[in-house]
């Protein structure tokens, strides 16, 4: 016997969900969202999951939508439960991570009435997210049609736009009265194809075609087989550099991968023949403050920006918006691209060529610190293993590193923050049920240290923790390592490491504090397990700082 | 040598919060932040406290502003971490307390442009803030005064008005360039008397005196001696029954401390005879359901409500709005009122002395359970402690039990959520220094856990965790408890304990599952030491929900 609310209003939303395919449900208790719990828990159609802080539920939610690639739900309880979601939210927002929060919430009346648990929930999250609704109780047919086609458009925003919305509902109680048989059907739903801005691709491809220099800048992208295809193919041209990161997730022997390794601090001259004369960029959110900055002091005559969702201005040179699906303008220009005879390419790779050649001498060279222990376990990645880089000293290691096309890169670089990316990984993992495995610092593991507190943790789910005690980043840039108040205020020296985390939360838990150590770890940790594993690699006594300092002089 | 920001906007807030007498500043590292941080943590006039995660410095400021009744200013860098205040900053708003959000970001130009760590910061707070404000980077004259008016406005909004600011601050790099002697100074500051509304002293009191039954609710407030004489002299007068919550922090014998163990489902006649003809409510968030259910079932003919912020129509009723300091209203008021014949108290009384003894009778007999350990621990705190509730079940235990004027009572019902119960203790206990014990369960223990990760970890800081292994308070509530999915999703059952928190964060820790190792463990657990310690209360095997169900049946 199905046990189904007896409300019709949330009888309704479980159907549009359906109807729209989205059935993934993260649900965190509480007492005035118990009506929806009880129909999303009591429903097999519905896959749902229990994840008690609201913070790392939003990421949970995150990690899961990123790898389905359709909208996954957060219920909640009314009052401060919502404002929890907010990191999750903007991360979300800026990374186009489509994340429906429906947030239940006291009678109207009683807002600003010092009832239980009563935030100002309507629009809270209005300046991120692209659409928000306030339900009403009625059952009233009108008002039922209402909040249908309220919650359809809501929906349907989410899943063009692939940002979060915001449903708020208000209960009245009772709360827990329910029916065996559901009075809402609703049939099937299919979303209207999405119309792309039209763009003239002659127009387009006249400039491209008369210029020799042109530089693709591919920032986040979800691994995509045709687009790796369509980008390849600009690649054979030596008029063209293509750069990417590891979170581009596409791969080719011509394209620059580790952007830090080549931009630097060269002559004025040399820095204004490496720039272009047309940037394309694809795709959001690129890591290197390197390129940033060479972009931003080196100005490319046109800057095309190809995105469906955003078209920031990141270089303050922006010609060209592109708004459509990447895909289909290559689809389309790719025909009528004529490779360029240049010196481009060429002098792009021979700063590539010399500077491999240093980077191994030096990566080879140094002892045990996180640039040595980076070389190492990014070498050492399984096939097949789905890999979710921390913020941010982290990410900025890996960018500096050969990432191959058998392990899918993912790092939440739509706000950068430090919060939240062991959940995410911990959802990532649960919803595609892939091995997955999170490089994490010290500050970003602690920060997110409720995300171990999951009761649908995954077997297959590893963390590797670089504990070089506090927040180093802090050590590099220049300015707070000049303070008197460093370590105590940036890097936030600590002592603390993963092992009494490990233990309660019931992870096989391992500490290495040197090379060869390391290296014998691994077969252990990435094998079949019953229990999920953490390997905590301890950098602190090393010279992390000093080491990633001489590396980049090493490379002039 | 004082190193000062070269930057003369971060001279200008630093400057003026010492003006206002505001130099609390909980900062959370970050770069964006630095100059900030090297302001405030280089300059000896300010009390510096680093705390990493966000969300738990939110709640640190909260206990902090709480008891030194004061703003108190976080701190932080740029992107989601803003974000992670918003739990703190709804229960700053509903509880009025001032906080000042001091939020770095971005250059403006660079906001939805794919910087990093760049969310849409501005006005963040909107709906849980009094006031918002965006300072511009500019030091021409011109900019250097609006942002200083901007910013004055700003803090004395928050102060008079105690309730949550957001001062948002772009920076552009350097960050880090200090001088070392100041360039701005400002003489100290007077907020202006508040000017409160008139009230009719006369005609409160022509109705006051004619009535034979009027009921006094005291919600949330703060300990205040003054307050105290006032409502006892209302206290003495037949015609008068004063009900107050264990957060009222207000003492007499005439008061009736337990409103939950008076009210009850008596026949209709008897609840009747029990409502009051005029209702006076004096401050705010009142916890007991019953006494909520009970007046708008049973409405007085006249609400008033005495309260400087808000004026809730708690109970749909509200009449009269005294919007002024209560201790204005009962210096003017008092001298003209008049005790008057009445049975009102004696009816109340009777109730409350015969459910005194049943209330006893009961807790002598139960076995182990949480109702048991609530007498235990609440009789036996020492003098002189400061206790600090959490939610939801926890407050709600202590409202059964007397408390007496040597241990003043907080809880955070501003919005009641079970997040940051935790870490506004220990701000409280920092702020105060006054010895401080939080009670709380193992929910919202486990959700805060990131307060014990803090650097200014006070000595005399304990713990109580009263663990019975889930959301308890969803097996007393009618509903959930008769679904299948109640375990999973609402109690959501756990086996953790705070052993394992205790041992990384270096707590001294007990454990105990029986009423004489818990009475046994009080002397050394409140003695002096060098750590704070937890006392971990094991009520897992207990049937604490039959029991307390009985508990209500036995009052009848």
């Amino acid at each position: 016997m199905r046990k189904i609310s007896n409300k019709l209003n949330v009888q309704l939303i479980a159907e549009l969900l359906l109807a729209l395919g989205i059935d993934h449900i993260v649900l965190s208790p509480g007492s005035r969202n118990g009506a929806l719990t009880m129909q999303f828990a009591n429903d097999k159609r519905f896959k749902t999951y229990s994840v008690i802080d609201e913070r790392s539920a939003g990421f949970v939610a995150l990690g899961m939508a990123q790898q389905i690639q359709k909208p996954v739900v957060v219920c909640c309880t009314s009052g401060s439960a919502t404002a929890n979601y907010y990191p999750a939210i903007t991360e979300a927002f800026f990374q186009n991570i489509p994340i429906i929060v429906l947030s239940a919430d006291r009678p109207e009346n009683l807002v600003d009435n010092f009832d239980g648990q009563t935030i100002r929930q309507q629009n809270l999250f209005e300046k991120h997210s692209v659409h928000n609704v306030q339900l009403s109780e009625s059952e009233e047919t009108d008002d039922l049609t209402r909040n249908m086609l309220l919650t359809k458009y809501a929906l349907m925003d989410c899943i063009n736009k692939s940002a979060p919305i915001h449903i708020n509902m208000p209960f009245s109680e009772p709360l827990y009265e329910f029916v065996t048989t559901p009075a809402i059907e609703i049939d099937n739903l299919t979303v209207d194809e999405k119309e792309y801005q039209e763009f003239d691709v002659i127009d387009f491809m006249k400039r491209w075609n008369s210029s020799t220099r042109k530089m693709v800048l591919v920032g986040l992208h979800y691994p995509n087989e045709e687009f790796n295809q369509f980008i390849s193919k600009l690649a054979e041209d030596d008029s063209v550099v293509i750069l990417t990161e590891v979170t581009s997730n596409i791969h080719h022997p011509r394209f620059f991968n580790k952007i830090d390794q080549v931009i630097f601090p060269y002559s004025e001259e040399e820095l204004e023949s490496l720039k272009p004369e047309i940037l394309l960029t694809i795709g959001q959110n690129v890591v290197s403050k390197k390129i940033k900055k060479f972009l931003r002091d080196h100005q490319p005559t046109q800057h095309w920006h190809l995105d469906e969702y955003w078209q920031p201005d990141t270089f303050q040179v922006l010609t060209d918006k592109i708004e459509t699906k990447p895909e289909i303008f290559l689809e389309q220009f790719l025909p009528f691209v004529n490779p360029k005879e240049s010196d481009y390419y060429t002098k792009w790779n021979t700063i590539r060529e010399a500077n491999h050649i240093k980077h191994k001498e030096y990566v080879n060279m140094i002892p045990f610190s996180d640039l040595k222990v980076f070389n190492s376990i990014i070498k050492n990645y399984p096939d097949n293993w789905q890999i979710q880089y921390g913020n941010s000293t982290v990410i900025r290691y890996a960018l500096l590193f050969d990432h191959t096309v058998k392990n899918p890169v993912f790092c939440n670089r739509g706000t950068s923050g430090i919060d939240g990316s062991t959940s995410t990984a911990i959802g990532a993992c649960i919803a595609s049920k892939q091995d997955t495995l999170v490089v994490t610092g010290d500050i970003s593991f602690l920060y997110d240290s409720n995300a171990l507190w999951n009761v649908n943790m995954p077997k297959n789910f590893r963390i590797i923790l670089i504990n070089n005690g506090g927040g180093n980043i802090f050590k590099f840039i220049p300015g707070p390592s000049d303070t008197d108040v460093v370590e105590e205020y940036f890097v936030t020296q600590h002592h603390h490491t993963a092992e009494h985390l490990a233990k309660m939360f019931d992870f096989e838990y391992q500490v290495v504090s040197n090379l060869s150590d390391l290296e014998d770890s691994y077969s252990h940790f990435y094998a079949e397990s019953d229990r999920p594993k953490i390997l905590e690699i301890d950098t602190r006594n090393a010279a992390n700082d000093s080491i990633l300092r001489s590396y980049f002089s090493s490379l002039k």
